[in-house]
């Protein structure tokens, strides 16, 4: 997706979040936001990917707050959060009648832990009051039974993972990909470097996704979404062999959309009109959304 | 009010919205945003006036879009939504056993019709829908009584208008505050030259505001709220000589309180968490505060 005009105050009121969580200290505050707004004077083109530009934005802003992972603590309550939820979402997953379908619901509610932006939780404990009446909503756009198609026939598959707290459903997601095929050889991508609430190495070591994924790959690097020029090889060799891929969240939309990669799945809650108006779905719903 | 971190992006919005709104020329917007950006990067500091800061951005971007007057339609929609709004005003101050209270009340509702930030209505058709839900609200912090109170012994009397629109109930607020009473000498004050949606000399003559007041001048400058470095001399001199300062809306608010004018009461809606805090108020309320 390119960048759209909403884009940049969203982008600046993210950093400001940042800023503010991060450090005390007002002046740093200041030359952070500063520093923000003067790369986006530099930077800002309605043809560049808004995930490009987003992760220049971040990089100077952590740069400037020398803080390299600012959102440590939100990531840590956001993991407890869905932990603490984790019997609720099996409980769901045991007496639905589509488990698969039922799985990424829950593993798209938890794309509702982010921070900063609007249309998402401003805190991490508020997902388990927010829980029950968004799981209530139901997907807005269900494109399940076409992922079900794909999988079926699958054997490469890859997860891009999104935010902390969801990577704790995106375990279950895991599993359940490979009760529905278990002839898949499924590949789980987490970012290279911290950066805003994202899972890295660490969240999916500590969740143990080996007992429920073949391999497990980061990005390479800083990346709001993913930075396509900077990916490892074996990713780009995965990303080519890969017979569906799987993406959480928003981010790796605004990456993915500017790509040939297919056929690809969006699992993920429409945060923002500017995604919502790309992907021509509604503000606000929750959305398995396929590319083929 | 010194300038808060949450005003920069809204700013922004605020300059995303009145760019799209002047121009279809991508080429022309993106240079608007670029533009506001690099000014927001030099000039954001915490110590500033947000109305200063605010002022010299919107600068920028009318002359990078070369338009001295973005607002210039919705303006004249808004005047023509609020007067047919009038008949309805006019029989609810009637039927009102405090007509200066309610009067003051539907003065405020006009401050909703306010365009390209949150809180406010997105197109001015909107006030219609919303007037009797608005009304029924109330006044969610009143110190009309206080008021009253100092009206009723007051000689010179300022009010300082905010947006088209809400200025067609002004003078019906002009008109109830000499019948309060009858001698005080009242002075209105609009724009010096168009800023947004604000008033201008144009308006209050078109709705021959010398009907309901003894004397109208104008701010003397392009600023958001005032600027009370560039004030004309009279009004400097009514400003000193002045028993009872009102002004309408969030902006004169901005402004107002960095000075050491009193007593000053203000007439607004609060749209914005950095005014409602900066107020000791709640958010999205109507609200009359006076600070002696």
């Amino acid at each position: 997706m390119k960048i759209q005009t909403e884009c940049v105050p969203c982008l600046l009121k993210r950093i400001i979040f940042e800023a503010e969580h991060s450090t005390k200290d007002k002046k740093l505050r200041t030359k952070t936001i500063k520093n923000a707004c003067k790369l986006l004077s530099e930077l800002y083109d309605p043809n560049i990917c808004s995930a490009t530009i987003a992760t220049k934005v971040h990089k100077i802003a952590y740069e400037t707050l020398g803080d390299h992972d600012p959102y440590k603590d939100l990531k840590e309550r956001s993991n407890k959060i869905a932990q603490s939820l984790v019997p609720q979402v099996e409980e769901l997953i045991k007496k639905s009648d589509d488990p698969l379908r039922t799985t990424m619901l829950c593993s798209i509610i938890g794309n509702l832990m982010d921070f900063g932006i609007s249309g998402a939780s401003e805190h991490p404990e508020l997902l388990r009051e927010i829980f029950e009446e968004t799981f209530a909503e139901g997907l807005g756009h269900d494109d399940t039974k076409e992922i079900k198609r794909l999988l079926s026939k699958s054997k490469y598959v890859l997860l891009f993972t999104d935010n902390c707290g969801e990577i704790v459903f995106d375990k279950i997601l895991c599993r359940e990909l490979k009760k529905f095929n278990p002839d898949i050889f499924l590949t789980v991508i987490v970012k290279g470097e911290p950066i805003i609430s994202d899972a890295t190495i660490k969240d999916v070591e500590e969740l143990e996704f080996e007992e429920v994924s073949d391999e497990i790959f980061t990005t390479g690097c800083f990346a709001i979404g993913i930075d396509f020029e900077k990916i490892p090889p074996m990713l780009e060799k995965a990303l080519n062999q890969a017979d569906l891929i799987i993406c959480k969240g928003m981010a790796n939309y605004e990456a993915f959309s500017e790509t040939d990669y297919y056929p690809i799945a969006y699992l993920l809650r429409t945060k923002c009109t500017a995604i919502a108006n790309s992907m021509n779905l509604p503000l606000n719903i929750n959305a398995v959304k396929i590319y083929e």
